[in-house]
């Protein structure tokens, strides 16, 4: 799928076909993907779980008041950041970095035919330590991004805002 | 561009063909890209200035100590950002909105043939307080993002790094 296409065709996914199972090479494929995101001094600071378990998942959604689409969702995927020292020049770009991770998920998910949903996560406190306890992480679990086969096709929205952009 | 594809040969670049003017329907697109990006609560908590003079390229370059590519780029774009009230489920997510929007930017001109640098800026106080004066916006200067004709081809790097992965 041209990237163009996957950019400004994806939309927030909430109903998925359920009992579908994604191979493990795509899984691969997504993270790698996630892998491949710019980050600042080249950190990566990042770790993935993907959530397959029916009751992790069911965790999740009690933990979680926005997560209800992971009934029908194959997996969740869990974005979790590491934060640099305060002294590096990367300090405090963890957040950012996370957040293109996850939207180079979103778009790689896409081109292989999957929906997916964002669900943010930090920097609620509950949410991180709840989370935290779940996925048994040392880092800060940042997103959850379900993901499934869309079993709805939202037309897609936005577009170009020249109030938004000032040339000079 | 397959969107795999882009996601995977995506560098920093920072030698440009200098003089290269860029179309202003292709900074159009380029921005209607950034403005489809996913967003806490969908607030769309972004704006974008687009900068060719020269002399306002130069001060960028003052301010900021890692943005010499700027030189040879044909423009900087400078996402900014608003955050939410703290009483909104949307607070706090506004750094990763526009990591998220700035991701798209890099995915998008890659698609058409251009090269890009995201050079970060929040949350250094001081090149965000600098770069608000350079602007003039009431949001908050997030990363300037070099963009031009590449004039160099450094090869894709990363893989997918099992380490990093675990599955539940």
């Amino acid at each position: 799928m041209d990237v163009s296409e996957a950019i400004r065709s994806r939309r927030s996914i909430r109903r998925y076909k359920a009992g579908v199972k994604i191979p493990k090479e795509h899984f691969e494929q997504i993270l790698e993907a996630a892998m491949m995101a710019p980050s600042g001094c080249n950190m990566r600071p990042w770790e993935f779980a993907v959530v397959e378990d029916r009751e992790i998942l069911s965790e999740i959604m009690q933990i979680h008041p926005y997560a209800n689409m992971l009934h029908t969702a194959s997996a969740a995927i869990i974005v979790c950041g590491f934060p640099q020292e305060e002294s590096s020049p990367a300090a405090g770009l963890w957040p950012q970095d996370c957040g293109a991770s996850a939207a180079y998920i979103l778009l790689e998910s896409k081109g292989l035919g999957y929906g997916t949903c964002w669900c943010g996560v930090y920097p609620n406190e509950d949410r991180v330590e709840a989370l935290k306890n779940i996925v048994d992480t040392e880092g800060i679990p940042f997103c959850i991004i379900a993901i499934g086969v869309p079993n709805e096709d939202p037309a897609p929205r936005g577009k170009y805002d020249p109030k938004k952009v000032k040339f000079m």
